[in-house]
């Protein structure tokens, strides 16, 4: 397994990654995707995942690609952070939540620093970090199924992937606050009017309509789009790592949070008696 | 009357300010309401409100409420600055307006600063400052039968309350501009569909739907939302300041302006003659 | 031919600019209309009517009129730059580009500081520079037969305008990116719901409802317009001016690339063809 340059291989190679097959690169007409394959459990992203993600993006962004896209295998985009992360792991609290939070940090920023466009497709309900890094995609194609929802306050913790700067920006802050404070659940439409989403696609031809486009922008010259998308990012990228950075220093407080806590207990105490 | 917390108050407490019952306090459900209670002037708000609307922020930011909601009794969310503060007062015009504009940078202020989420429930029409501040909301709900009208140019001024800074980041600066410099009056779904309100309900239905989200929301744990909050203000809120200080340095200057005398005498020349 | 003051002419006095009638600057009701006037060819902007049209600017930004129109005369509103700017002038390839890049750059300043309400008519079809610098403007309002197209990847070239910088904060990056990255080509109606565009109407009363509006607005207090829109524009000019500056630089570069080069070799190769 290598998370090298695709030259070479065949279309559509399966590149898995060194730890799992939780996360699945693959290579199509100039075209790398990287798959969140963990279906069974609507793609919550494990610990490792995040390192996983780091990795295939750092990669993709060396390969000969000219575009890359994030998707969900199954029904689901993703469910967001595996909630499991925080009880699986050894060590003491402060230790877990301080590597925690570094972790994160890595993992949005090589959202930020990514030189190419990047797609999202998103093929189902998206939660939490996988709705916040949106803010982050140079598009977002939405089946009519997906939904957008990050329920932070309510398990007493607070946004990040810079959605506190980028959903303000994006969406004004009376419909941002709505989602990051007080947790409201959106439709692929809602989301498409307030540009978080570029284009919704009716599900049973997201997967057709959506390739179309992406095979369509691939032919276009690479340099061009990304030096293009740099300049677009260029005037912001500061203030994106600041902004990233204080949001997982917040979240590691808030991990230790009475509130949090609770929030936490409560939610494995109800899974346990279903 | 006293501005402390209403702990040990039953729910629904009436608290008056001190200097006068034009703007009401209460407190339900974990909810602190600040009511402009002058239905019979439209709810304009006249030089003594701004200062107890400002001290009845600074309470509410300290009392044990979890949610701030603004709103207006009667047919009108406000008429926006009552005129007459401009006529009704001793002193040389250069004082008056050098109060009025510390006054009125006081009162923006403390929307800046205000540590917990802000809801605004815009029951009627809204006028001038009413509308801008609307800008350092958390969530807007209107009814529909809203408006949003910011008529300063033909008064001869120029907006306030940061709407030159929030506006264009809510809108874009071409839906900004027609609303700001030429004084475009739009509707509640527009002003949705435009980010600067974040939901619409029929007038019928209005204070019943818009309550039953507030009460929901405001059981969510309280400090997570108000760290959530200050999360989303952190990266703006030193240009908010900034902001907020210019524009009532420029409306200073306005006031004195023959725009703005000829405008304002034109205004309550027409008023006599009705 | 002269750029001074309409003041003393008749109204819609008719001002040829000094070198091309290609830019035609007109004067009513308080109101200087500026023409792009090469409609058999699509209003594609010669380097020429680049500086012809700086200039406009800056005698528009002195003159007595309380707004300033800009639009097209024709079919099209503007097909953008004219690409035979690149193959009928003198000298080295480096010495036309860095001028070309200087131009550009001048021409997109004059917009960042006209003082005065911008308002575009958007008659029809506009392509490239003609809908990047929109996003400097303070009202667009549009035909329903107008369209946005920015095909700069394509032609192995990246935004400029301003766009980088100003279509992100309007519309959010992920539609920003679709149009500038990609080169998706938008109607009237997604342009305004994606906050580009101010209103649209239908082509037959276009005139006539923008007209209408126009006289309206300019009868405001001049002065009360030129500080409000300077006050919207105030906490951003810097940053404006220096995306520009970056725009260009990065544009000198890619207009001598290999991408660029083919591209364009390509686009008159087709051309001759036809």
């Amino acid at each position: 397994p290598s998370l090298t340059s695709s030259s070479g291989e065949g279309p559509a190679a399966h590149r898995s990654l060194p730890e799992s097959e939780d996360v699945v690169v693959t290579s199509k007409d100039s075209i790398t995707v990287i798959t969140l394959n963990r279906p069974a459990k609507k793609n919550a992203i494990t610990y490792q995942m995040y390192q996983d993600i780091t990795l295939a993006l750092k990669a993709a962004s060396k390969d000969n690609s000219t575009i890359t896209v994030f998707t969900g295998n199954g029904n689901y985009y993703s469910s967001g952070n595996d909630l499991s992360n925080f009880s699986n792991r050894s060590g003491s609290l402060q230790q877990m939540y301080a590597e925690s939070a570094l972790t994160l940090r890595n993992f949005v920023d090589s959202f930020i620093d990514f030189p190419k466009p990047l797609v999202a497709l998103v093929n189902g309900p998206a939660v939490g970090i996988a709705v916040t890094v949106l803010g982050l995609f140079d598009a977002v194609y939405a089946s009519d199924r997906a939904t957008f929802h990050t329920p932070f306050s309510s398990l007493g913790i607070t946004p990040e992937g810079c959605s506190s700067y980028t959903f303000p920006k994006i969406m004004g802050p009376a419909k941002a606050a709505e989602m990051l404070i007080f947790g409201k659940k959106i439709t692929a439409r809602e989301a498409c009017a307030q540009g978080l989403v570029t284009e919704v696609f009716p599900h049973n031809t997201f997967q057709k309509e959506a390739w179309a486009r992406l095979t369509a922008y691939a032919k276009n010259p690479p340099k061009a789009m990304r030096i293009g998308k740099q300049l677009l990012r260029s005037f912001g990228k500061e203030t994106l790592h600041a902004v990233n950075a204080e949001e997982c220093r917040v979240l590691q407080e808030r991990w230790l949070s009475e509130e949090c806590v609770n929030a936490i207990q409560t939610f494995f105490s109800k899974k346990g008696k279903l």
